[in-house]
């Protein structure tokens, strides 16, 4: 990372203060869960997203919720903003301190506090990651499904209703967190959702939190529905002769109720990258990605469905891997695909659009976005998952080329503003954070003005996370 | 319904002032739209509910969304209470009017306004019942599958979060619901969420309406996620020599990942009173009913595994009904245990718990509920949607007979504090209404100053269904 803002934070905490602020929260916990050091500040100034980093005033590493209340009342008394920072994963800027202050390391609160088996549930603090729970859920058959790709932290992933490649057949985070702590601005400590597998009780006040990015309080527990691992996992991938087949195909395997649990595409160009990062010898072509899973008899009985509608679109070279490593390989250079980019056009950072529009309307919308990459004349592919209707740009761009920026800036706001006209949504899975904000209204219209009311309500100084999902620019 | 609270409304609308709302509500839409009947009010003062029935003073038929702005604008400057009526099926008082004022009948809003198979969506306004969606569906081979029972309507569904016997493989309305519109008390038009099926696209309004119970807005229209009709349905009944094992066989099968979508429990008691008032002859045992949903190799699977668990727990006397009529005398049945229940005990009122609970708690919670009905010396049986840990005490009670009503509230008062020491929820499906107000405390905690703050920011005059849900005792 380059460029890092280094300006003084504004009037409120200018250095001064913020060595005292320092010193104070490192007698309010231990000197060892503070820090001013300037390697860790940078640290905690970026995420994965080609957001201009900016370094708070401070880092804290709270161990438990207590810890978590004392600095949010300390913030609250003396003004100051609070920003969760886990894995840093993000792909939006949810993470980066834009207006200073403290960024709340959530990291040491990694425990995987409890597993019920018998009631598909488990109980993590919020950093821990997603393959450490399923290291823990292992041993009792168990797995916890969402995967956005990176081994992003529980926390991160509820706090921006992360998603990823199953959620065709899982759903997205907010269809897999039952109940949370929280810590709200004025440092009282609730409890949304209950262990029941659902509720008419009260409003849904874990579903207004998951997605809330950080703006309404700190998640600091979270009860997550697992699931068996199911008795036959079959991973697959198929060529299709260009984009428009890939995605027919994959809208007609959902319309059938098959048991896919990944439905991916990968077009060429992002192939050609995955192949030179992972050597790996995919063809390049419009690509499939799809894995069954179900017992025995349901996936052969899926797979052979899920061929013959392949086949209807042209779909070629149908290759199954059965072996978890196999099955690993062929994930992981989906996974990659990101970072296969920027290793491919050295020098850049990966910029990720992340429209969702309804599924009908997903072949005129990729077709849409390849145009304006092409018209734009950016570097970039298509990944997508489309058994949602959600498909990335993936863009290479140097975030010190103002000229450069302004075009992957337009390419964004081009396939936004034509997904919107589908009735799709801005961001089907990376959150809004920085990059998203200006769409809001668009989206949102006066809906906007009322999440902005439950924003004032519940964290009126603007102190959890200030500048983000709901601050119109 | 008998009791009917003929006291005069509250000092912000005494009777002549009501009149004069009427005129000037007839002027603002049609005078047909506009209703003091006698009847007319009796009908909207009560529901299927043991509550006590309020007449409104006044009975507004709105035709479009521009009809319930009207009216949601009038009552906001003349303070006067709006509260949504449909079918009338609630079972906790939603639309009972215990403030007086305007019942806002949405059953003139009853069209499918459209039909887009190919993103399995249906727009319907909020007058359309669940039936009514089915049967507009099945000529595209679609269907609405959350199945509370009764033909409710699908504004009111949402708005009480309503679930039913498929919830288990298809969730409640907060899982079918894409977007809503929604008239705010202030008179502004809101659409919440997006066609796309997923999004991380500010906070989830259309999570937090849908379960609202009409206290924060009208809902005016609603895009529901739909289904392709299952290849093979498959309903079945087996019966179990106690509810231990009945409810352990559910449970195992959940466990299991099988396809099955619908799994209730019926204890002998409202097996009887079944039998009598549908002239049926189930046997007077503990009986599970069962529905599979797949292809058909997949539900032939399915039941296999399903009937050896049910073997293990000593299950007996498993019976099929492929046929659609016969699958739906089975269902029939089990829908009609609350009617068959006050038939059985003529000049009784059905009552009935709501609690949810973790999954492995639920043979002692409902072994609990069974001790503490006899106990209080009640009159009452035991159903249950297992799969959920979601099970009802229906209870026979004279509504104006005190002694036998503060038995029936010491029997739900213990379920629910029960259910609540479990990890669970005072109301799986039926929603607070009335009946559950005086457990939202114990229940959410301090997380109910949240809801309450929700609450007064978006209707600060408390105009909109108040009195209900978070509006605590």
């Amino acid at each position: 990372m380059s460029s890092v803002d280094q300006t003084s934070p504004d009037q409120t905490s200018p250095a001064q203060t913020a060595a005292a602020f320092a010193r104070d929260l490192s007698r309010l916990l231990r000197p060892d869960q503070v820090s001013t050091g300037q390697s860790v500040l940078e640290q905690h100034s970026h995420d994965e997203s080609y957001h201009r980093p900016v370094l708070p005033d401070v880092v804290v590493f709270p161990e438990s919720t207590e810890d978590v209340v004392k600095v949010v009342n300390f913030a609250q008394e003396h003004q100051i903003p609070v920003v969760p920072y886990a894995v840093g994963s993000s792909l939006e800027g949810h993470a980066i301190p834009v207006k200073h202050g403290i960024s709340l390391d959530m990291m040491r609160m990694n425990r995987v506090l409890e597993i019920r088996p018998e009631d598909f549930l488990v109980r993590v603090q919020p950093g821990v990651t997603r393959e450490e729970v399923n290291a823990a859920l292992k041993k009792y058959g168990l797995f916890f499904p969402v995967d956005p790709g990176a081994n992003a932290s529980l926390g991160g992933m509820a706090a921006t209703n992360a998603s990823g490649t199953t959620t065709v057949r899982y759903g997205a985070m907010k269809d897999n967190v039952r109940a949370l702590q929280v810590v709200l601005p004025d440092g009282q400590v609730i409890q949304t959702g209950s262990l029941a597998a659902k509720t008419s009780s009260g409003y849904n006040l874990t579903g207004l939190f998951v997605g809330s990015e950080g703006t309404l309080g700190v998640i600091t527990e979270l009860w997550l529905k697992v699931y068996g691992i199911p008795e036959k996992i079959l991973a697959a991938r198929v060529t299709f002769p260009d984009v428009e087949s890939t995605v027919r195909a994959s809208t007609a395997m959902i319309g059938t109720g098959i048991g896919v649990a990944r439905l991916e595409f990968v077009d060429p160009l992002v192939m050609a990258a995955v192949n030179s990062y992972k050597h790996t010898a995919f063809p390049e072509e419009p690509t499939l990605f799809l894995e069954f899973h179900g017992s025995e008899q349901g996936v052969q009985e899926d797979v052979a469905l899920a061929q013959e509608i392949a086949q209807e679109e042209g779909g070629r070279d149908f290759v199954f891997e059965t072996d978890e490593h196999a099955r690993n390989v062929l994930w992981e250079a989906r996974h990659s695909a990101a970072w296969a980019f920027k290793a491919h056009y050295p020098g850049t950072e990966h910029m990720s659009t992340d429209v969702c529009v309804p599924l009908s309307k997903l072949p005129e919308a990729v077709a849409h976005a390849k145009r304006v990459i092409a018209e734009e004349g950016a570097i970039g592919g298509v990944v997508g998952h489309v058994g949602d209707g959600n498909f990335h740009c993936s863009i290479a761009v140097n975030p010190n080329d103002e000229a450069e920026l302004a075009k992957v800036y337009r390419v964004n706001e081009r396939v936004v503003e034509h997904a919107l006209s589908l009735g799709g949504t801005c961001t089907g899975e990376h959150g809004v954070g920085l990059g998203k904000r200006k769409y809001q209204a668009k989206e949102h219209g006066p809906a906007l003005a009322v999440m902005q009311a439950i924003k004032r309500t519940i964290d009126p100084l603007d102190l959890m996370n200030p500048g983000k999902l709901v601050d119109g620019l």
